[in-house]
């Protein structure tokens, strides 16, 4: 088509005296401070390791951060002066290279680079026809590509795998009967149902009751002895169900479960869904990554099978929070699952309107940030095989961490180490389990505020665990020899 | 209780000479590219005008983007000046003073500084005790206050109004039947029914669809003159269902809807939901932000007795994107909807484990990024007042390009200009409705083709409207002019 071309006067920014703007007022002060900001950013992360782990907040900061609502401005210079001194010092701890609380990457300095720019931009990345759009297709391209997922396969970076989890099994939900979306559930004749290991996240439940399917339809299946689920009495409770009027629609694998790291089959999980076809999702949010650790991907055998993925780049990826993905291997099921397209997003031609998907088809979210360019970033800067060497690095620290434990007569290790996870606790003779569970919690705080290491805690086998997670690139052995040292100590101050 | 002390020699970082880290290895060169990065971002911002609103993605760029998986890694600064040719031309647009496409805030230079702060500090904000916990309750202490509700409120930030309508009405509907979270929807004797006007979001209906309700359950309730919903056929649509054995569970008041900017009269149907027992939802994505402005605020008198209630900082508080927020009334039907605590986030009394509420109790998500700090930057640098000036400037923007409007034989008014929404469109005799239609959507297309500004396009009564939302700090009505000159060029240019 020949397009008419329109020009008019674009120099034109006359402002009218009283027309006000957010903008500052001098950009010469504005930059200067936002280059101290980011001298100040970069020694914050260069320097790390000459701060405790965490510290508490204060009672006097939580005062100062229980204010009113700000009626007047500030200049932004004050405005970073308070910052300094009453946020900075107490961030979560997990880029310290001691942190081995719950799963949390470390981050990457040069996602604040990614950062800075990406807030310049101010992309909206819920559609529309723009770079943004263009950069996290290739990132879920990327990830396809990874996890062998077909081309045709849909996918949404999200803040997590607990959004990645909700989203794909709307999508398993929905894909049972298509009059779901319009007419609801009350439509259903029989209860579905949906089996995952005991081992599962939370998050799945949460998903389950957000869709209205209730938490009283995940089958809770039991586990081998390296805590993955069991096939056996997977495959057997689909068959009970099914005798008993229920339709089994979602089995969910774990690549990688919070308390031990344990990678249920997926390959046979995948030829059972297959047989019986249901839904086979995949929980993958740290442990998908795995694929990216030459030593390890064989073990995810059965990944590239799967209907559906999630998993989070910022926690073995290392990107900064948040940055989850969901893959769908159906695109069109994912699309008739969620694309909507009301008067004022309706798609044309070209413009910005333009531009086939739309992330907001493939959620629930429409204003979306740029989430898509620190991952850009940190696979342009790191590549794959970098990030996969990290990885094994942890796991191989882990079992550094486990043999030290081992090797300690007041320590007991509580699960197999399979991956990055190390559960243990202190042990002290003449207490009974509850007492050792008191104790053992309290270490674990000791240790946190202490500021020497930060482990978190869970229970295994109903006993209560310290944990460990290695899921960071600054850790060195001799962290964790600083962090048995730790545990060993206040255990005995006790 | 007396703690003992824990403290380790932890200056210890020797590193064993294989292991390996995502750091860089020479921070000076670094922070040299870091630098330069953010020189060339805020210039990005200050010489905004000297660009084009928009430019479509080149095809040799869109190649570009559509590599493989990065296997090996490229130095930081290749990667930069990679994204400098391929990504930042591409903007989504919004930070451009004369961008009027659907409804984007155009961002605010200050929030580069919080979110570089926040890339280097990398908090996860899902749960435990730490700063950023305390500022994101600070931001929702300072929204409860804004919108006069009671501090036993519970409240999350959330990527949009999108997100925050499903959390809402994910409460509204378990707030019905105290078994629906296990048991399901399944358990349920009557159907579930939703009302809203018309011009509703389409967030709202996806919601309902995640939530196992059906789109089939929203009533969509017919407008007055203004486009506001109409309180006597909405009363009446209620009264219909109950008799026809329907519950009724929510209503959905508008707060600026996308079309027109229309508010509900949300007084009276917080009243009829209060005598109705029905739960009251405000989706007040843009327009609830006129609680900043002086002027405006009385149109939503009876906000402050919502229910719930759904909106956006990144749209009239400019913070970046993502930023909404959800409120709940009741804080503890709010728990009981989302909260869960599996093992490995058990609460302990102290450490990191510690600090109450934690913002996974009120939500999906449990991997959470630290979009508390921009909003924060924003409210300290520019205060409450400054944002509410700016809003009302807007709104007369908005009544000056209406005025150029009506006073242009070749444009027609649609809607009434009653906020910051401006939905017009060109006329030429001898068209018919659907040739318009085609013009219309082209005269789009070439104006934000051309650069020279981005409005978009939505349906008024069905016909095809060219749409100008002002929710930008950038413009002035020099550019209102630019735009209308450029419209009517390529108007007649067709």
């Amino acid at each position: 088509m020949n397009k008419p071309t329109v020009t008019v006067g674009t120099d034109n920014s006359l402002r009218t005296p009283e027309e006000i703007t957010l903008d500052p007022s001098d950009w010469q002060t504005f930059r200067k401070l936002a280059h101290q900001a980011l001298d100040e950013a970069i020694g914050f992360v260069e320097n790390v390791r000459e701060r405790p782990v965490w510290q508490a907040v204060p009672q006097e900061v939580r005062d100062q951060l229980s204010g009113s609502l700000p009626i007047e401005g500030t200049p932004i210079d004050e405005v970073y002066r308070e910052f300094k001194e009453t946020i900075m010092p107490y961030a979560t701890g997990n880029i310290h290279p001691r942190f081995f609380g719950w799963v949390h990457g470390s981050g990457l300095p040069g996602n604040i680079v990614a950062e800075l720019l990406g807030a310049a931009m101010n992309c909206n990345c819920g559609g529309r026809d723009h770079g943004a759009i263009y950069v996290e297709r290739e990132i879920i391209s990327w990830s396809k590509e990874l996890f062998g997922f077909p081309t045709e396969s849909g996918g949404l970076l999200v803040s997590g795998t607990s959004m990645a989890n909700l989203i794909a099994i709307g999508v398993a939900r929905n894909s049972v009967d298509k009059n779901i979306r319009v007419a609801g559930l009350g439509a259903l004749q029989k209860g579905l149902t949906a089996y995952a290991s005991a081992e599962i996240h939370e998050s799945a439940l949460k998903a389950l009751e957000i869709l209205g399917l209730g938490s009283s339809c995940l089958r809770k299946v039991g586990l081998n002895s390296d805590f993955s689920i069991d096939i056996a009495a997977l495959r057997q409770r689909i068959a009970e169900d099914r005798a008993a009027g229920y339709q089994p629609f979602c089995v969910i694998g774990c690549a990688g479960t919070v308390n031990s790291g344990a990678i249920d089959d997926l390959d046979q999980m995948a030829s059972l869904c297959a047989k019986e076809k249901i839904w086979f999702h995949v929980d993958g949010a740290f442990g998908a990554l795995c694929m990216m650790s030459k030593r390890l991907r064989s073990r995810l055998k059965g990944i590239e099978l799967a209907d559906s993925l999630a998993f989070d780049f910022h926690k073995w990826a290392h990107v900064q929070y948040d940055a989850g993905c969901v893959l769908v291997r159906s695109g069109d099921l994912y699309r008739e699952t969620y694309t909507s397209r009301p008067d004022y997003l309706h798609q044309i031609g070209r413009g910005l309107g333009a531009g086939g998907d739309w992330p907001c088809d493939f959620g629930p979210e429409l204003s979306r940030s740029f989430r898509a360019l620190k991952v850009w970033f940190a696979f342009k800067e790191h590549g794959a095989d970098r990030i996969g060497e990290l990885i094994d690095q942890n796991c191989a620290q882990a079992e550094y961490l486990a043999g030290r434990i081992k090797a300690e007569p007041l320590l007991e290790l509580l699960t197999p180490v399979t991956l990055n996870i190390v559960c243990f606790r202190f042990i002290k003779d003449g207490l009974n389990d509850a007492a050792l569970d008191r104790l053992n919690e309290d270490i674990v705080a000791d240790v946190q505020e202490s500021g020497v290491a930060a482990p978190s805690t869970t229970r295994i086998r109903g006993r209560l665990a310290i944990r460990a997670n290695i899921t960071n690139h600054r850790t060195h052995r001799s962290d964790l020899d600083t962090f048995v040292d730790a545990v060993l100590l206040a255990g005995q101050l006790r």
